[in-house]
């Protein structure tokens, strides 16, 4: 099957049926997730990959009433983006080009210095645009669980407040800002699945020039 | 070549060699963009698919000073969401949903009462909320070049309201997010082609609950 077909095959599966989907496939999808590229290549984003069935009925409950596939998925990915963005993150992330590629300190000087647009930003903007980064990782991440026909959805309808309390994410910098259920369909509940793809047509996405 | 090995293929190819990427490869990851999900399907969003040169110098000129690879791309994608979500969008997505499933009055009533609280939030919070969905469409564009074994490079270091003003993306009810270049890279003048990818190492990204 190859790629256009796998993301047709792909759907928004709201009714899983519990059982759990291979490490395998799990570490694919996450790899893809860490390999999708950020502005600036910065990786402004976490994410908590949550098996445990505790608290992911309690994110259901008291986050995401109304979502089934939460308690019924096999692993939830809760993405998050820093709040803040700090100096040290900036140093950090220059260390890291300097461990893995053979720059001159000159260079990575004069790169630290051109991101430095971003401590002069306000806290809102740069997290407005670290969240937008956060979701071409989303889109990695569901074009991977296309690609191992692995069942998923993403997921907004939640009280981020609430997820991040539950999480403790605050403590860490970080703010959750969607979320992704990776299971496996139930055949029999999930009424998406038989339904035909409801998409635009070319002409009214794409303009040619 | 799997999946995850051509994502560690790609890279932020920035310099580009001006030779054209066959159509098919493009169709497929215009497909690709046609079918990344999107919160509540509605797809809030248009892609210029720019091969005239003139534009893309112009866009380069005027827009992007600074980023090569649109003038020496095959083809510049600019992804721009909806400015305001109107009532005539919401009705004319229940009549694409009532077109393609076969759904009661009843339920697409339902559904449109659902979505009308895009019709109460303000114009910002909707351009916020539809810009992110733009950047799942761009992951799944990246990652069907990816597939595809094209170069491309997301593009962010952009003036916008330059780029809207030489589409004529106001009168649309568009605004530019981002652009993606697709094209051969340069083996000669691509640095960046022979350098390790950057990328943090797992255990700074996620967290196994």
């Amino acid at each position: 099957m190859n790629f256009i077909d796998k993301l047709n095959r792909r759907y928004a599966s709201k009714m899983m049926n519990g059982t759990p989907v291979a490490d395998e496939k799990i570490e694919n999808i996450l790899e893809a997730i860490r390999l999708a590229p950020t502005s600036l290549g910065l990786q402004a984003f976490e994410v908590y990959v949550i098996k445990n069935p505790q608290i992911r009925q309690q994110i259901y409950e008291q986050a995401a009433t109304g979502q089934p596939q939460i308690p019924g998925c096999s692993h939830l990915l809760v993405f998050a983006a820093k709040k803040r963005i700090s100096t040290e993150m900036l140093d950090e992330y220059v260390s890291l080009i300097r461990r893995t590629r053979d720059f001159s300190e000159e260079k990575l000087t004069s790169f630290r210095n051109m991101i430095g647009y971003l401590e002069k930003r306000t806290d809102e903007d740069n997290f407005a645009w670290a969240a937008r980064q956060v979701y071409i990782a989303l889109g990695f991440a569901l074009a991977a669980a296309a690609v191992e026909e692995v069942d998923s959805v993403p997921i907004e309808g939640f009280k981020p407040a609430e997820v991040d309390r539950i999480l403790a994410l605050d403590d860490k910098n970080l703010a959750s800002l969607c979320m992704m259920a990776i299971g496996n369909r139930d055949e029999a509940l999930d009424y998406n699945a038989k339904l035909p793809k409801v998409r635009k047509p070319k002409d009214q996405i794409f303009t040619e020039l």
